[in-house]
């Protein structure tokens, strides 16, 4: 395996580029499809060029650069992230990935060595869905995941879908040409941020993503009895904002103290009745379980709704349970695990394993071929907010084992 | 003392012919001061003239029945309640303290015994304060205790109290002539439906009621971090919801299991991170603890300030507690309470006793007399609602003992 050292000056650089277009005050407003989108694309274009990638825009939007390898029958390494942001975003997430992937490509190109396999960067349409609440579009469409609710969508300026594409060169019309195969892409690796706080926590530069979290979201509706909160007695209610806290506290020890799963999370909490002097009647809850494990799922819904009939016993409430989201774990295989591991390794890197709690372009592109992600620290743990930061020295490591996980990859895959 | 019986028929008819103004198929709609209420004033001056009283509207809007007594120098005995509701209310609610006390005139007046003190029959303006947000404003006129903003209230449609007096008689501006003293008020006795299922649920014809309960009412702000659902570790967590369940759980458990004060009761909830997946990041609840003993409050008051700094501390989040309401309780003198169980005996009905967790009008005119309280059984504890019913034998009983308390005071005071 050939030794190339990417810049760390040249990428911190052009992160300060892109980390200008569409810089508020209030954070990173680079939303997909917007004229800041759109001049951050032409960017990533001129980076390629320099880089010495051909270019183009695929159905799907997405840009495609490639640099062609000395076996021109064998498929393509790919490399990628996105580089649209959520409102008062951060300049890292995504953004790393993709400039990440230029510089090693640019690296490869300063010191003239062509790979067996072609090389392509992947820079991903609308990845957060702020925009038409479809997110992973770009990802989705080169894998085949798209839905109808993709192609008739319309944003909340009245503006379809498919107009949007059209004004960043994508086709909606021909978005199923997007798709690709296993026969064109032999893996894809993605360099992301943790948006999370263990990295940072531990000290470790590196982290090999076991998996992206599979995630059962629930709707409760606690029935109790509403009721005068003076002439009451204590021994004669139903109030179901008790009951909902003991819920609260269930769903927090089976992730924390039994570590049934990774997460558990009461994010939202109505109450119906909501006057100081009435006992509540009626609340509801949205909860939220996340784990790779997908056993460790079934275990947590198992144990939920369990600890929720005793509630409903013990207390003479009913709680209805409903479950509206069920998005499946994408793990990342062992083998491909310790090729990161090994690409770190030869980095001179320490590294840790850990799932993403969040959801990423790669999540779409293990539909169709063999995927890794590498996260780097995210300091204190803090992302989509202007404060997200991971180091110049964070991010150049990242960049170096996305570029060896590259070269390792170039010779056994 | 001499025997004399209510007519529990007659009582029975005045509630359903009462019950008829501003009843509708989602409950009475009597609020004070609406034409409904106007009606039903004009059917009680009607029952005061035939139960041989002359009546009179104070300067508070204040119904005034009056029969006199044998001594004309001894000061009056006082029956009474009020007859506007709340929107949605019930047919029992004040109505049958007003009720009662004029069947109990009309039983004197039926067999010619006239007693030793006048008697008066009290008609309040406005209890339920739904009108205004001012209420007990009869009673406290009659009091003395009426504030600046009683005097410029302007409600809902723009209307001022001022005016809204003026349409039942009353004058704002001679509004402190409505005033009385003990010189004129030997006693005020209120007979009211429990508005709790206490009695209902013990079998208990007559309630001794030994105060009306004080109240305490918190504003609590509970500051973790917000944070991503799926990427923050629960380690990392700062979740403001989950310290708020443990605060409700505290203030649940401080009431019934500990028994430091009478009821305890989280009857808001409102997070501000409203998001499935985010960790919640500020939470305000809404706190009410109530007790006849204000001692026991301070005792609440302290133990809840200390479990809300245990917690704090355990989950490394702020919580801010603002006590902005303090009702200081009006404990019945056990010699008044005495009276009423005497007044049972006579009747040969059990009694029980227990405090009040409303608030009514013999809350105010403690503070000009001595003050009394008789309570009938709420079915199934329901009151404030459609819903609402005491039987026509708990509320003949109830009229019963008042005209007892009656005679029995005009021996003995």
């Amino acid at each position: 395996m050939p030794t190339v050292s990417i810049n760390a000056t040249r990428l911190n650089q052009s992160l300060l580029d892109l980390g200008r277009i569409g810089a508020t005050p209030q954070g990173m407003q680079r939303l997909a499809f917007s004229p800041d989108d759109i001049s951050a694309r032409e960017l990533i274009l001129a980076l390629m060029r320099q880089a010495g990638m051909e270019s183009r825009i695929d159905p799907g939007g997405n840009i495609i650069g490639r640099k062609s390898g000395t076996s021109s029958e064998l498929p393509a390494i790919a490399l990628g992230s996105h580089i649209d942001t959520v409102p008062n975003g951060g300049k890292y997430d995504g953004a790393l990935g993709v400039l990440g992937a230029i510089e090693a490509v640019q690296a490869l190109t300063d010191q003239k060595i062509q790979l067996r396999h072609p090389v392509e960067v992947l820079v991903f349409t609308n990845e957060e869905g702020t925009r038409f609440h479809r997110w992973l579009f770009g990802s989705r469409a080169m894998a085949g995941l798209l839905e109808d609710e993709d192609r008739t969508a319309v944003d909340d300026d009245g503006v379809s879908m498919s107009d949007r594409l059209a004004g960043i060169g994508g086709n909606m019309n021909r978005v199923q040409q997007a798709g690709r195969g296993r026969d064109e892409l032999a893996a894809y690796f993605e360099l992301h941020i943790e948006q999370g706080p263990i990295l940072h926590q531990s000290g470790t530069p590196i982290g090999v993503v076991t998996g992206i979290t599979g995630r059962w979201v629930y709707s409760v509706e606690v029935t109790g009895t509403a009721n005068h909160a003076g002439t009451t007695p204590m021994t004669a209610r139903h109030d179901a904002l008790v009951s909902a806290s003991r819920l609260v506290l269930a769903v927090q020890s089976m992730a924390s103290e039994l570590e049934i799963c990774r997460t558990g999370t009461v994010g939202t909490i109505q109450s119906y009745t909501n006057a100081v002097n009435i006992i509540p009647g009626r609340i509801s809850l949205g909860v939220d379980f996340r784990d790779v494990d997908m056993d460790a799922l079934a275990a947590a819904d198992a144990e939920f709704r369990s600890r929720a009939a005793a509630i409903a016993r013990l207390d003479g409430v009913s709680i209805d349970i409903q479950r509206f989201e069920n998005t499946e774990s994408v793990p990342i295989k062992p083998q491909m695990q310790d090729l990161v591991a090994a690409a770190a390794a030869s980095t001179g890197l320490a590294c840790q394993r850990l799932p993403s709690g969040a959801g990423h372009d790669a999540q779409a592109m293990a539909a169709i071929t063999e995927t890794a992600m590498i996260f780097v620290p995210s300091v204190n743990g803090v992302s989509h907010a202007p404060e997200e930061y991971s180091t110049p020295e964070d991010c150049a490591n990242g960049a170096q084992v996305l570029l060896n996980l590259l070269l390792l990859a170039d010779q056994r895959l």
